[in-house]
């Protein structure tokens, strides 16, 4: 079935705004058995709109369009899509109920411009948007079957799986070829490095397709089979699996896509233990990624973000000696961050880090991009110097952050192991 | 000048790489005074290649092609290009001099298939690549302007702006036109609201575009102006702008697109004042954000993430008997946490949240989307409870970041009123 991706809006077009949701949309819709043969972006253009919409309606069989359904004025498309479709626009009562209930089970009033979200071109469809205002619909317009859908990409996606997906599926019935595909989390090679270790890979195993996202600072390697028997496309993916994370070694965090705080999560669920965090240079961003995954608070403890050092010596009881002699920056400071976090919340594990994100105060000895991380556990007290070479500090503080928690990963492992040995 | 912009290659169109190449050509264009009116992708596939160059010869002025220009077999541009244009591929000695040496000067041989990369169009104009093998090209296909260059970001962003940019200029003479825009950050209002109040923009300013981008939890208004006079468009951008901000009033956070943390950080840093911050159901992202900006060591002295109760009575003095009363999630809680987070790092100003990020532990009376912000000043302390509709752990946790981050603003605003009124 030949699809096409359409996604519109002046943020796109003039590139204020990378379109992610294209990219999402297409892998998708090839999992699913389909073709994706175009993307097309244009702005919040009414004319633009109506000639894109007709052309790919008579090109393609199907097409996902995402973007301008929302209450203001340059959200145009289901106009756009009414003219290419030669229908008028129509209020649907059934969605102007949904717009509402939305607002009055939040306890708030609908504003009148969200009633122009319950208009829809003649014969539409509106489909429910479980996270937002604004419904999307699906329609016919010339050969192809639309579905237009909001450009927020985390409404769009939950859309695209819950309605979008399952109806394509029906449509194509049996004739569908069948994709499955396996994303395996890595962490601490380049793309370049972890795409030579697996040179060979397609020609290893004919009919698998390797392809690399990087999810900056991790790199999620994905593997894609295609065809009609899914019990030997499993088989095949599972053995291609096998012998990328052999390839890849003690980089691969996990065989399902998971980030690396989840992991790291897990085990510390497994194993039953807490941890608790000193942060200086990555300034909270470590808790913060371990209490974006639900239920953390059963292992998350305490984090530090002790920035100044009067709050490592004061909250952390790091010795002003230490910092004097050594600095802030240095294996001795963070291997005390690490104990003095442990301690004062009685955690399991306690992780430190302290380093130069820049674009200030690195020097010759320190460059912009060294950090320092501290571990301590039950047995030993540890800490390391790591240098990156991003120099941009919002990458510097991720990779110094999943740097940290890869320490903590490694140590988690190790126990895991010593306590099942033979 | 209209322009269009092609990307090519199965790993855009499939969805496996993410198309940054776009969104970037877009704005530099755009700066340069260009109208991008569409973007498009298409794989490695010769007859999509033909049929979308002909597309756009037929609709843009100039346009920019990037990928396909390499040595293997699925690298068709150069031959899609002499199709749509109606000519003959031919071989170019010097490009083909330019390839072999760039091998030569690395110590390698050319390999046969980089001949290849040395034919071009009839009539078509090589354009040198200074960091890689493949040479660009430019030529005419119907009424467009073509450059075709490197998919690989690095080659193409330098291709660009050394050869392209120089280029179009020129080529624009002094027809060229002048874009400006200008970005308003604002806080507090859903995408719904803010548009009814600017309702009424584009027509009582004739010429500028009105946009809305939602960087949850912020909306930003976006501006656009383009005509010939550069004067009269900047005066006509800060009028609207002008009109803007009245319509919204506290909601503008500022009106240079800078996020709440960077606004914050720039009040703080005004006034010579510091803040320390107690994290409970923001996890750490309060100090994430704030440690984003550059140079915030000068004013963030410290952040407590008390997830447990333990935590928050121990580090911050929380008294067990106002925890035992109220509960976690309590506006006596975080005026307790704020006045201990402030104490202990002797800051000008403490902050606090405790809240229910969800998915579990909402109740009736503190459904999940409840939040206690806490502000201890050098004057007051205060603690007031919100609810957000929102209904996910990562979207309370920003919702309930920025909302802390604004009571602080808002002090901020405040004092410095007070210390500058008559």
């Amino acid at each position: 079935m030949i699809a096409e991706i359409l996604s519109t809006g002046d943020e796109i077009r003039s590139g204020a705004t990378v379109d992610t949701n294209s990219a999402y949309i297409a892998q998708k819709l090839e999992l699913a058995g389909m073709e994706v043969v175009r993307h097309t972006c244009v702005g919040d253009d009414m004319a633009a709109l109506v000639s894109v919409l007709e052309e790919i309606g008579h090109r393609a069989q199907t097409a996902v369009v995402t973007g301008g359904l929302g209450p203001t004025v340059d959200d145009l498309t289901a106009a756009a899509a009414a003219r290419a479709a030669g229908v008028e626009l129509v209020l649907d009562p059934a969605a102007l109920d949904a717009v509402r209930s939305y607002f009055e089970s939040r306890g708030r009033t609908m504003s009148r411009s969200n009633e122009k979200q319950a208009f829809f071109p003649a014969g539409a469809e509106p489909l429910m948007n479980p996270m937002g205002t604004a419904p999307g619909f699906c329609c016919q317009i010339d050969r192809c079957f639309f579905f237009f859908l909001p450009g927020v990409p985390a409404e769009m996606r939950r859309m695209l799986s819950e309605i979008v997906l399952p109806r394509l599926e029906i449509i194509q019935g049996k004739d569908k070829a069948t994709a499955l595909s396996r994303t395996i989390t890595t962490f601490g090679l380049t793309e370049s490095a972890t795409g030579e270790r697996l040179a060979g890979c397609e020609a290893m195993f004919p009919g698998v397709k390797l392809g690399f996202r990087v999810k900056f600072p991790e790199i999620h390697v994905k593997l894609y089979v295609r065809g009609q028997d899914e019990r030997s496309l499993a088989a095949t993916l599972q053995t291609a699996t096998e012998w990328v994370t052999a390839q890849l070694g003690e980089k691969v965090l996990c065989v399902d896509g998971s980030s690396i705080e989840k992991v790291v999560g897990r085990l510390l669920r497994q194993q039953g233990a807490t941890v608790a965090i000193a942060e200086s240079c990555t300034g909270g961003l470590i808790s913060d990624w371990l209490t974006n995954v639900p239920g953390s608070s059963d292992y998350f403890l305490f984090s530090g973000v002790t920035y100044s050092n009067d709050a490592k010596t004061q909250i952390l009881a790091v010795s002003p000696d230490t910092l004097k002699q050594y600095g802030a920056v240095s294996e001795e400071t963070v291997k005390e961050m690490a104990a003095g976090a442990r301690r004062i919340a009685g955690a399991t594990y306690g992780l430190a880090t302290s380093g130069i994100a820049g674009p200030d105060g690195g020097t010759a000895e320190k460059p912009v991009g060294t950090v320092c991380i501290g571990l301590a556990t039950p047995d030993v007290l540890t800490g390391h110097r790591y240098y990156f070479p991003f120099g941009h500090r919002l990458r510097n503080k991720e990779i110094f952050a999943a740097s940290a928690l890869d320490v903590l990963r490694r140590a988690l492992m190790k126990s895991f192991l010593d306590r099942h040995a033979f």
